[in-house]
């Protein structure tokens, strides 16, 4: 459950400032709990809320406070959350360790020791909870889309990242449970998040951009839990000579070495993201589809070239396309027009309706050498409307084995990838890519199947 | 210059037929030139055209002859474009070599030798010219969109692969000269083709899908020539085992071993797409950008953590990030904020607004250790708006050296990175795709210098 009383200490009406684009935010995502803003110059209200010169003066259960005033300025409010016994803090202000002010960080970690109060930041973004619609976010909703409610929580240790690839998830299909950009980590830092997510009722898949952890080793031994109980995508920036160097200047990281973070990530189920786009790629197939019981896949397509690129596209990633079984060969026969070769890549043609992928789907999904399928529909064929969208959705609502859908396209396109991301299946742009996505649930269904 | 005149050869009124859609589209795209419909069963008008029962009736030069008869019946058809001195021919019926009619495919070859007819197909799509608004496709516009004019060429031997990826640039910054679908390549061939565009005046980058060229020496001696005047951007299907049998089973090609195709794309300057995605991203670095003088990439970012995930791409990709040169240091140092650490990736904060872009631009393209910018701008920060989008379209107009721009994001970011697409910069969605285009880039331009 997400808080229902937030303190926002530097509230102001001046444009411009991070304690106005908080309170804004908090407007404009309809927050449902109650607001209170504190500005040490306050007088009367601030954006049509009462306002308090401190949190001391609220004199009501407080569940999280939002601390937006200068670094100079943020222990003393600190304490005061801390007599206030608000149950949690965000410290967006920047200024701290880094940029050589680990004095006045140092401060901050004394303080939420003393009132053993968790604390976010500082120098971040803050949380975003879709569901409670809390929403610490400095950056107006018109700059940056935000998520529909989902299964998906997204932690990033980079505001940039955390931000860009937020406002890049609120354009795909899948939803978001939570958001969290946690900046220097004072106080709760990468161990706690994951620890917290793993065990998080609301959070199906777990995405983590990081730069480096600082406990290194309890790192692991949350993940060790964490990755069990869900995937865990994790991009790590500074993963090369260079970029480390970049990364120490950045968040003052020691990366480690690539290949030490590569071996931990295999030995500890992690999924690893090479690129941004990797996360969504992996997140929407964790999202929606269940564990695979191999790496045999089946592609099923209405245009030969696709089917060509595909076979590719399994084979670069390890996977594998099987031969189907002779009972299912028989049965394709019969329903499948003389032109159609009944061999996997299996090409229904380019004039294939929604009842040739219907019966083609049903067939792939009850061989048993089959262990996922691959649905490519390109919507440009004669053939290929919304009822063939409905057909893909239908399927994958009979949840028998994993499947993806691959169309590649413009408006008519995308129109019809929409309805089946809103029905529940992950849809890529490329065999490649949604081979890369398989090849991510085979890859972490194996680690899940050893681990169990 | 494209036709002035065209033949639909099996027009009709009939929804749903092929002859109908081509009709339908030459009216949709906006043709020029004269249209004539024939079918063997007209009578008076089709679709407000003159019909005829052939192509002899109408006694006119016909510059296009465009047939969707049935396969048994194409070459009489065909026969009677020679007597009528058609000067090329586009045969979009399917029924010939790919489902083992060799014999039938045989005449259509004695034919069009006879009449010295250059013929495209069959079992095509067919072509597109933007600028004359040719365009044979009978897949209707309200499931493809078509691309704009331009200087990107794309030429496809799979109607799937040509189609959608048609589709997929239609959404891109850049224009489309011509597209070629050529099918079974009965007469006009893969040689023939990339001859054709290396000597077109229109296409200044060429996109080529192939599964197997059938006169493969041929092929690369033309494509010796073809890469010294033009980038040519290949996706081959079938370069893996599995891949290489179902291209076989799709457009019976002989694959040919992997190590062979990459062997000849590296030593004769193809440039090698690996997913379909890659074609787009190559072409539009090569359709705006001058060529490199090296592979030394300045990173310029208003987001830290895409710095370091920019490092590590570059680094994944071959490229360097160089120091900057001493002179420069001192000019970065005295316009930008203090706050601001001056090497590479050069992090100009979530604050910098466009003089900030600007100057930074400016000192990067006049350093000597510099030959291309990679400028990530986030629009999610607080000091990015239209005027950074003009700063860096502002810049890249002066063509000192080779940039490109990543944004990441949707709503808000989309429609800033359409006004810098169509400011002739090239932007990408992550700092991955960015540097694997710049990568292209260096590679080509080495490729070229080497082959001057």
């Amino acid at each position: 459950m997400g808080p229902r009383s937030v303190a926002v200490i530097g509230a102001t009406e001046k444009p411009g400032k991070v304690g106005n684009a908080i309170m804004q935010n908090y407007i404009d995502v309809g927050f449902q709990g109650r607001v209170y803003p504190v500005n040490i110059n306050a007088e009367g209200k601030i954006m049509g809320f009462d306002a308090y010169k401190s949190i001391l003066d609220i004199k009501k259960e407080i569940d999280l406070a939002v601390i937006s005033v200068p670094a100079e300025v943020v222990p003393k409010v600190l304490a005061e959350c801390g007599k206030a016994k608000a149950k949690g803090v965000v410290i967006v202000t920047s200024g701290f360790a880094e940029v050589g002010r680990e004095d006045l960080q140092d401060r901050i970690v004394s303080i939420s020791k003393k009132y053993h109060m968790p604390v976010i930041g500082p120098n971040c973004l803050g949380v975003m909870d879709t569901r409670a619609r809390n929403d610490t976010l400095f950056l107006p909703t018109s700059k940056i889309d935000r998520p529909k409610i989902g299964g998906v929580s997204f932690v990033s240790q980079s505001g940039s990242v955390g931000s860009s690839l937020l406002d890049l998830i609120s354009g795909e299909g899948f939803g978001l449970a939570r958001f969290i950009s946690y900046g220097n980590a004072a106080v709760v830092d990468e161990v706690d998040l994951l620890n917290y997510l793993a065990h998080d009722k609301e959070t199906k898949v777990i995405i983590y951009y990081m730069e480096g952890a600082k406990r290194g080793r309890e790192f692991v031994d949350v993940a060790k839990t964490a990755t069990k109980l869900k995937p865990v995508v994790i991009l790590k920036g500074g993963m090369t000579p260079s970029g480390a160097s970049a990364a120490h200047s950045h968040t003052a990281s020691l990366a480690g070495s690539t290949q030490a973070y590569e071996a931990v990530f295999r030995q500890f189920g992690f999924v690893e993201a090479r690129t941004l786009e990797d996360c969504l790629y992996f997140a929407k197939i964790f999202d929606t589809q269940p564990l695979t019981t191999g790496n045999r896949i089946a592609v099923l397509t209405n245009g030969g070239g696709h089917g060509v690129l595909a076979t590719d596209a399994l084979y670069n990633n390890g996977l594998i396309m099987p031969e189907l079984s002779k009972e299912n060969q028989k049965r394709l026969r019969k329903v499948m027009p003389g032109i159609v070769n009944i061999r996997l890549p299996l090409d229904i043609g380019g004039d294939a309706d929604a009842s040739r992928f219907a019966a083609a789907l049903d067939a792939l999904s009850d061989d048993k050498n089959v262990d996922a399928i691959m649905a490519i529909t390109l919507f440009q064929t004669p053939g290929a409307d919304e009822s063939v969208a409905d057909a893909i959705v239908n399927h994958a609502a009979k949840k028998l084995k994993p499947i993806v859908a691959v169309s590649t396209g413009s408006t008519y396109t995308k129109s019809h990838v929409s309805l089946m991301e809103n029905g529940g299946v992950p849809v890529y742009e490329s065999p490649d890519v949604a081979a890369k996505a398989l090849a991510a649930l085979v890859n972490y269904s194996r680690y899940r199947k050893g681990a169990a």
